[in-house]
């Protein structure tokens, strides 16, 4: 086994030097809105998850092991707690009901391991909304970006958003806490060695999606506070020849992904509209089209071929059968059965009495996968699908769809955020005033402090 | 990608019925006196370690993300802290002078991820000195056959003290928190899913060994409480399509060694004599008896050839500079060093200045590592070594290195573990007596609590 070089690390390094050196005066301005709009649909989202029982189990292990401490930092769950608890609460809260963004080429979901971790250091040392806002900007970056550089075959068995992210989270904290390149490095390494989560958990409709992001931002913030304190990690540990890479994923690793090179993440990532899987958005979008534009009910239909990628079929695949609420929203038959009964398949379409509704139930049975290669070769730089839609009375419709609804090409406007967040809150019959609360977000940047926001 | 079927989950069902089921009473004596000396002797190292760098960064970092909270759990930074941060801290303190336990077939270090754990579960739940015994003996058998499952392929990147360890903390939590097999199984498919530890620290000697250890054991036990409090976890997490052998292993799994067949991994763990890692033991014996038996001082001598298992290589390969203290004794030239210097390599044996000792730096140049297919075979079930000395007057000494000093086979006495124990608290200057509390660790078992201890 050779030593590390440092040639090896040279490319992580690059990413780093850039992270350290980033202002929020260096952001440019549509870099800065999008990041306050995922931000603030983030938080949303959370609102809408925070009386999930998953949350209430994070909350329990809070209160349980970590002595209900209290401190400077926010959480969801109505109370204020130490940095690291109150990012491993959010992180869950944030994810639950699956209405969270996603990065495309990484399949990371960046805000709720990046937010929650960058949002507690910055309470702890009374960071402005400015320098959240930087900070994050750098955990999407890392987050992204490792995300990449892992690839697909690490995607096959793990959860990026669990692995990449620990590393987005410890990014955006040594961000927050002023921590220098190798200061930085050594957080890195110490979330890397430290990241895990494993796709397992589907096939039997596990409670670990949540669990998974209250461990990346939990962790990952713990490194970078790590580092403060002169704990040193492996500043190769993307590429090394015993790190990330060479444990959890296979083939050949593409270092040039790794520094930044002018496009920012926060710019590649997408808004979700459905509160499903993002894996069933572009085929549940074409479905919608089909049946809008031919005016088909579901009972007209014979049958439904969805052409996807290969990630798709790995990870929806375990769970068809739709065994609980959760789960439904990862059964490709079951979402698009939503979309044909009801036209829609947002947060109140999937509920344990939706999940015995016959005419649901019955259409998910019609639905088919299969490997698309146009579609697979395109992912995951872009999510596509090929839907062909077969009637009773012989008749098909086929639809490409090139850019599903919140993808930076095809994104939600503010109107269509705000009705967004209205029906998250509305779904959680949670007291918050919505559009009060939109607009001290989208005002991040002037916040003198990140308190006060719940 | 299939779903998991309840037969691939059938073997570790076998052993967490079994553990759910273990009662003190039902464990044989010799099994009982062994843990409470593996527990002792882990309890010496950790004071020994107490007041370490990595130790004072795993507090920082407790008290910094976790609000300087107090609890019922002892901890050997001299304070009381709550279960997780008490695991934390107490894990990598018990790690950090290399001479806890190690088990010999799993390349696990048992003691400083299940008892940490156990531990804080007990004092935070008041359970008996008794209870304890059966919890750690239950982490044990789960830390001990989840490494062995994985195998020496997972062993070659990841560092197994931390991956499997997160599953044996978690086991031991669940078993003094009395859950059942379905909750036991969430335990374990939550620690799994958050098992992580890679090697790649070695290369530049980080300190993330310490960090492994602490990360294994609060994880471990927060998956505990996690699935005490209705979080559920991927019950096939082992050997699932998508599980950890799926992602952190390559080959074919031996199943079989899941399940408890009679033999305690207890009686099956090594005390370490040497302070350097254990891959050094068996060549550090046996030029320890070469010296000894022909009376050759290290200019005599001019090279040494150590025939070594595979593992050795990967994990001593990229050590060998000796940069640091902690890494010093993963350097096989550095140990060989000190044993032919000073014919010892204990904890005083490895210092800073030892760093610069010109005659030690100049043996290490002397010292040849090869793969011995006899070595490798035998491995990991046997420690073995064959090592091979010229003198500059052109003889040659061959000796096999069979059973190593503190392998069960060869296992230390209660005075030899006594003095070590001296040893250790000499080393930290601590004010400790240890005749007294040896005493009072070797009657465990009659304990009502597990409270003052420290």
């Amino acid at each position: 086994m050779p030593n590390t070089t440092e040639m090896s690390v040279a490319e992580t390094r690059k990413l780093v030097e850039w992270a350290v050196r980033l202002k929020f005066t260096d952001i440019p301005q549509p870099a800065v809105e999008k990041t306050k709009r995922l931000f603030a649909d983030w938080v949303f989202c959370a609102i809408a998850g925070a009386g999930y029982r998953t949350v209430d189990g994070l909350k329990a292990v809070a209160d349980e092991t970590g002595g209900r401490a209290t401190g400077p930092c926010s959480t969801f769950v109505g109370d204020s707690r130490p940095p690291y608890w109150a990012a491993y609460i959010n992180a869950g809260a944030g994810h639950v009901v699956e209405q969270d963004d996603l990065h495309n080429a990484s399949v990371v979901h960046p805000a709720t391991v990046v937010f929650p971790a960058a949002w507690a250091a910055a309470q702890s040392r009374g960071a402005s909304g400015a320098d959240f806002i930087a900070a994050s900007v750098v955990g999407y970056e890392v987050a992204c970006r490792v995300g990449r550089l892992l690839g697909r075959e690490h995607y096959r068995i793990f959860h990026s958003t669990a692995t990449a992210g620990t590393l987005g989270a410890a990014a955006a904290t040594a961000h927050v806490l002023g921590l220098d390149a190798e200061r930085t490095l050594d957080a890195l390494g110490s979330a890397g060695t430290q990241a895990a989560g494993l796709w397992q958990f589907l096939a039997t409709a596990a409670d670990s999606k949540q669990v998974h992001c209250a461990h990346a931002a939990g962790t990952g913030l713990q490194s970078a506070y790590l580092a403060k304190n002169g704990v040193t990690g492996a500043h190769d540990i993307l590429l090394g020849p015993q790190g990330m890479f060479a444990g959890m994923s296979r083939g050949t690793p593409d270092a040039g992904v790794l520094p930044f090179d002018g496009l920012y993440e926060v710019d590649a990532t997408s808004f979700k509209y459905h509160a499903s899987c993002r894996h069933t958005h572009p085929s549940a979008d074409a479905l919608l089209d089909i049946i809008t534009e031919n005016d088909l009910a579901p009972e007209d239909i014979e049958r439904v071929d969805c052409g996807v990628h290969q990630s798709a079929l790995d990870v929806l695949g375990p769970a068809e059968g739709a065994a609980s609420v959760h789960q439904s929203k990862f059964s490709m038959g079951f979402v698009l059965g939503a979309i044909a009964n009801g036209r829609s398949a947002q947060l109140a379409d999937f509920s344990d009495a939706r999940l015995t509704d016959p005419a649901v139930r019955a259409f998910q049975k019609k639905v088919h996968m299969h490997l698309d290669p146009k579609v697979d070769g395109a992912y995951p730089a872009k999510w596509t699908a090929n839907v062909k839609v077969t009637t009773k009375d012989g008749r098909t419709f086929d639809k490409f769809m090139e850019t599903p609804k919140g993808d930076p090409g095809n994104t939600l406007s503010d109107d269509e955020l705000l009705a967004k967040w209205h029906k998250l809150v509305g779904y959680a019959g949670a007291s918050v005033n919505v559009d009060k609360l939109a607009k001290e977000l989208l005002a991040l940047d002037k916040r003198p402090t990140m308190d006060g926001l719940m």
